[in-house]
């Protein structure tokens, strides 16, 4: 059950050769702890199920102490699960020929929601979860979101010291035009990313963002 | 009949005056039918309850044959509920100063989802809605937003045959990019519109966005 799930929350937690290294026997590691944690959150998500303390406990088989004094809050944990198969993307190196990689990394979904192993119901879920729940949304977007686009937004910065870009770009402004169009394709009009319409007018819009942004 | 609620916006209110002149004794007429059934709908999901016709039939006195009869799809009838209080805007004038109009439109939100008696909440849950049910979804684009959406289309369209925007722009993918950006607002960053600070970057993505549209 866990298998795929333990993968995935690498991210959330940390690699899989690093747990295998440190797993020994006896009393599970802490790190085991918050795969069990996270994993047993993210089930819930995915069934639909309000996610509650108790529920947590029951599927993870984790004691309560032991959830509290990793996850005071429940809502930095449904934020953490929420990102399981999330990355931050790398920095874009200082020569970038940047139109080709931004518009890579917004067709590919670095941040523009359709991501390799995080699937068109797993974001419709989370867009549910956010929608209902103000503190929960600000705690994913501040410690999730909001790093995914730094280096995007860096490069751009980089593109405006270079005189690429116009002098007086609101880079997060930028940044919201593009990722908002993608969000807009699914949460809006209900298509999916990576569909070959949905894809060709995501990138019709990005061309007309880049030109709008050059010096 | 959807057309008499979209048109109505003051549904669930209608003023008391004229639902007074138009009430008569006896058998109420089908407008207020529709009143009551689309005010009951509405009354359910500002409450965040699951609508089923029970309920809707509870809430609004209307017999479920009378209410089946009339919607025969709780879908549309949801769709039409969320969609209260919007109005599709008039068609833009042939000589209206583009630029302008367009950025009234998506400031004052037209189409950017901040609406005169359309609160945020009511947003929230229409966004919790359509992301819990596809069918809803796909229903409430045909219905409502893609009808809104038009004016500003042909307006774009008009500054293509003009010769002021681009010859090859997707109008479509541009309107997704500047409503796109109002919806990254509220469903991402978990901002509401009209904010000063939310407003300046909206502002300033749709300054990109309509320098990339110039011809």
């Amino acid at each position: 059950m866990t298998t795929v799930i333990a993968a995935e929350s690498s991210l959330v937690a940390t690699s899989p050769t690093d747990s295998t290294s440190r797993r020994g026997p006896g009393r599970p590691r802490d790190q085991d702890l918050d795969q069990l944690i996270v994993g047993a959150t993210l089930e819930l998500i995915d069934a639909g199920d309000e996610v509650t303390v108790s529920r947590v406990v029951d599927r993870s088989g984790v004691s309560r102490a032991a959830l509290y004094r990793r996850w005071p809050s429940l809502t930095s944990l449904i934020a953490a699960a929420l990102d399981v198969g999330r990355v931050v993307p790398p920095e874009l190196p200082d020569d970038v020929e940047l139109r080709s990689a931004l518009f890579a990394s917004m067709l590919q979904g670095a941040d523009s929601a359709a991501l390799a192993g995080y699937t068109d119901e797993r974001f419709r879920q989370r867009i549910r979860l956010v929608m209902a729940d103000r503190a929960l949304q600000r705690a994913y977007w501040t410690s999730h979101v909001a790093r995914r686009r730094a280096p995007i937004e860096d490069a751009l910065r980089r593109g405006v010291e270079q005189g690429r870009l116009r002098a007086d770009l609101d880079v997060a402004a930028c940044f919201d035009a593009m990722a908002g169009t993608a969000y807009y394709q699914v949460v809006v009009r209900g298509e999916r990313l990576g569909d070959a319409a949905t894809n060709a007018r995501l990138e019709a819009a990005l061309e007309v963002i880049w030109r709008g942004m050059l010096a």
